[in-house]
């Protein structure tokens, strides 16, 4: 007679035995258009059931791999800075204990807690940001911090030239011009990933994939659906490249899943979800 | 950093500690309709979330119980018999801990699994029968284990004068003079539900409750909605006045979530649940 | 090897061993708000499988009745009067072969195709109407046929005295000050429904329900859903009398299955279409 | 040519003219189960097109008063006190002028900047709260600023004996341990309602409306749907009172629109926002 | 304090300001199959907020244009041929007061009441059309005023070799036919756009979208979803040649929003307006 | 006067007259995932009435053809064998009839009682299989009778190098290392395809299509949704090729049309079942 542990998929390893996190941050506070990527996480650890613990892309089975699922962070609505301090703390206890993490979101925001703690202990980080958005904002009515500014925000830790961004298809004027001097933008698609890849092998890599970077024909889950991203064969393509980077942080945001009642958005996120632990995992 | 373990409603007691324990059984094998409540003991555990653990109705707290959530039962589709054995096998394994149960359908052939357990150790009990439907066919396209066929199927092991039936407002004809010889029948509404449970009171009871007893304005989410049934309110009524008997197992079923977008009617079954174990749990 | 026929349950009798005639109308051409109820037949067809053909409110059986489904009209698109025209065509067919009819829509304006060919065969004919809204209108934005002008338009067709509304809690100022003056009009409930019953018992009656006459609690599948409406209680009790009086003509109206994702309101439609047939078919 | 301008029901007149004023608050922002009240305001006055603008409840028509629909307040995302003051802002302006005002939500917390703008200038209100659940709680996961806080916050500024409690059935202990003590508490439904207005006849009054006092059979669009709520006939009733109160600001909160797709939550939330504004502008 | 006027994305010039016109026609009276293209408009311009005013395809900005948005005709439900008329009548205005305009549809044949008052004053016009469907039915059920038949009635206002078709993927073999003879037709893609392009620069053209050209995948929020469509990047590289043509009016049509709860094809078609007007606005 | 005949798409053949017949078994029983497979036959039929009769595609036409529809076959529920007898039972009857068929899913599980009947006529019977799963499991929780087992329970039936599979992408490990020493398994797309068309040319070939071959994009209303599918132009370049094989039964299974509210998963397997039987039909 067990309780109900509920993980995404196989990823049952106790704490001290992984050498992989995984933990939801449900979290979509800064929303500005329709909320509800806080069901993000929860629907893709429920919803893994459906999907098989092998993947014939890269012949690897998520049962040969020791994770630790740790649940979601549970946070204080409405305090966006508390949130930010809760997710760096969680990162950086289990950077401190040797082990990285994927973060599943929730809306982009979060992974400014995460690189807080991964730009502490990792000071030389590149940044890989997959989007349709170039989340380059100052403020957003007023809000510096803001799934709009996210990106600004984490330029502010790192500086010119440690941000690489691929698929971007939306922003203020503004926001361009500022990525054409001060990171390195790949507009509409992938073109370049694999160059990216190749100069970035000997560092340490934070990888944030904001899942609406896939066009909504592919993943119409999420909050701000804009057209003309890419397939989900290009996406695979590219995370099944990143064996080859020293990835010590990754998140995986903006699944909001009750605006696809399909569910194939979420069946996409726990797909992607395997594949990007079965890359990055040892 | 904890794993992630879901219960109800601070169901949170080991089994050993419980006096009471919750399980799920996500069958809707025979449904012949619309099915879907395959997906209600997970809908129930996950929303449970939403509601309080304090009731104002009877002035008690989820927090001060010791009820065990054993999570849902892991079912081979496709074989109903095989099913009603294990539903059959967890349910004595209980009983003969000394332990009583409340069972999250599924639809409602799964009671058929529980009785035959409570029936071998309280050979005496009575049934306790909230349903839309009389559930007393023979068959149903030649198959004697149906949803609508649980309560014959029922009487077939406790006999005439056992069984008692409230808010029943469809069935074929042969059913309802089936009823009117062998089961207690109160068509439409809950009339005589307080008098069967003075008379009651001295014995076992088994409590199944199939939600579409409810008016479809109160609870669409369930395969068959059927028009013309009971409020909330007197479900409540009802409900309050367990407490009084020695119920020895239970079931709450036929909730069917994915019917019900908006939630509502899982927050019902929620409710419904909290209140059912604040009764019946010492 | 049969072909697959598809009629509401159990009116599988052919036309002419029928007394009484089913037949959809799937027009909602003049709806101003939401369309869609020219679903409203199809489905009440298709989904009258999930109920019984037996009724245990007035112990009859749809099985014990000969009547002929004939079936959905194909309509003109975008052609208001033309549509009329078929409809009383139709009508007139089934009232010359002395048969009867329940008509299902489809918007309510359907009404007045059925009433012409009516009025023309029963020039005493009175007319039961439940519904949300007074339907009085003079026009709408200029159009003298819409779901809101056919009441009156019914009205140029039988005069004075000849209404009989129930349930009515919507219309604008001077349709209500119409009714004072040329119909009887039973506000918000059915209150008077029984007198107005008793007095109609020797004269030919033309019944037309609206559904919206239900509560959005009950019925939210509808294009105008109008809060403060009747029970289905309420409602079934009205159906239950209908047995008294000389039904020449029915119809059942403005059912938006889409509407109701859980199938409820169609549910609750097909019911109230079996407890119609049985009321009124000899 | 004009320009599309979009207002609730017939509130067509400007600012300087009216005497009641009308604005909606698009904030979710502390919302801790389910997410999406910001889209009340707008759905609310995009759908007012499906009412008419007379009722027969009271015999009075919009077009007869003078009402300015100001549109939403444009708001940040994340800063939830930033959103108070703004609140506390707009409303002050309209009592300065002279006016009053009906905000729309939105969620409850809203209340709080409407409430510190009319304690300014009537020191003396009482507060009518229609709700199912208490809003007393201390702080929730930490945050004193809460959807489940507003009414304790609202005491704060009020003290004890001021607000007056209807409809109740949701909360923990300790919070209805609190109304024992500090506010007139009405569990369950709108008993001694009337009383209460009685008493209240020559004071200034704030109304909040959280439209989740509502049973969800009437009302499921919204974020915590709790079972046994009151009918629509009930609020009804207790509306149709409201003139005979000296009502300073009134709100309508906690319509949740996409949780109901048949729209029909957000027709009742439109109803009775029309039936408010007639009890209450001269 | 002012009033709430909604315009579609930064529209907010003054008409006689305005070089550039948009309106909405709620109309979907001969829809066949699934109704809703109704709610078109007034989705588009809501919707609108969710994306930026910026264009990274064409770096412009809508706020660098005058364009006026003069909100939705007021349509009499029920009366094809009037609300031609009324179409004709606001359009021919623009055109004479020396203007152009975008039309949101609302039924493909919307365009009908547009090319007749451009025919009138550009009796030379060129039709490009892009869409699923051929359009060149005779009539429907009777009917020759439809959405099926709307380019069979433009090609009597312009005459052979006027009309170029682009991916029609569904039709009557009768309707190819007739394109062979007298329209351009190409079948399946885009394929020859360029050339229509260049051929048709000094020629006055009049623009058609009927966004059911695009695959379904892309864009099922419309009334027939016909696979094999066009992709949304195929589409805007047809859409970013605009600027090279003479675009007297334009209409894009057959959103029906409803049928798309995910919002991203409300999103693609506020994106492809966007793109249109940026590209055709001087 | 005529009965409510429904069939698909002009499929309006006498059974004797017609060389194929199509037939639809509404069975989901060993669905694991989600149900509702079982409504796929009839929202096939029903929504055929929103394409057209003719292809463009081949140039011919569903009216030239004499094609029978045999309706549904009607199920015992929780029964999986005595399914798979009626299947093969009806396809046998077919068969010895001198016709062919086409039988519309319902879950992959069916294809076994159609093969069943198939291999009893040819035993040198090939099996192309379009599939996103391998369904070569042994069994399912115990199982050995399963929509995931189904193509390996064909195997044990025809034997190695008798199964071509395409488009695969899911499946545990050791079922693809059984499809290498057993089928031809082409991964992820449909390479190789022509090949096999050209191999197979004089053979009996039996053609199963699990439409979740298709890309979740295209086609998310089916039960387990695969990210990275075949587009819809894929698909029917293979489709296209279908009149060179020898075709002598088929099956198109998993259309699931409740998970796709848009429709347009269904209106995807109307168009495919239509090239399909006008590719095969003589």
């Amino acid at each position: 007679m067990n309780k109900n542990i509920q993980t995404f998929l196989a990823c049952e390893a106790e704490y001290e035995a992984a050498e992989m996190v995984l933990f939801g941050v449900p979290f979509d506070g800064t929303t500005s258009f329709r909320p509800g990527t806080r069901f993000g996480p929860s629907a893709i650890r429920s919803e893994s059931f459906g999907i098989e613990t092998y993947s014939p892309y890269c012949d690897k089975d998520m049962t040969e791999h020791q994770i630790f699922d740790g649940g979601d962070l549970e946070l204080p609505f409405g305090n966006t800075e508390r949130v930010l301090e809760m997710i760096q703390e969680y990162a950086a206890q289990i950077l401190s204990d040797g082990k990285r993490f994927v973060m599943l979101g929730g809306e982009h925001l979060i992974t400014l807690g995460a690189v807080r703690a991964v730009v502490e202990r990792y000071p030389d980080v590149h940044i890989i940001h997959l989007d349709a958005h170039t989340d380059l904002r100052t403020d957003y009515l007023g809000e510096s911090l803001s799934h709009s500014t996210v990106i600004k925000q984490v330029w502010n830790l790192v500086g010119d030239g440690r941000i690489h961004q691929f698929g971007i298809r939306s922003g203020e004027k503004y926001e361009f011009e500022f990525a054409k001097k001060h990171t390195n933008l790949h507009k509409f698609d992938l073109g370049g990933f694999s160059e990216t890849i190749a100069q970035l092998k000997d560092k340490p890599v934070y990888f944030t994939l904001d899942l609406d970077v896939l066009d909504p024909s592919v993943f119409c889950g999420t909050g701000t659906p804009e057209g003309g991203g890419i397939t989900f064969k290009e996406l695979m393509e590219a995370v099944l490249q990143l064996h080859q980077l020293n990835i010590v942080g990754c998140d995986i945001n903006e699944l909001s899943p009750h605006y696809d009642q399909s569910g194939s958005s979420t069946a996409i996120a726990c797909k992607i979800t395997r594949e990007i632990l079965l890359q990055i995992t040892k």
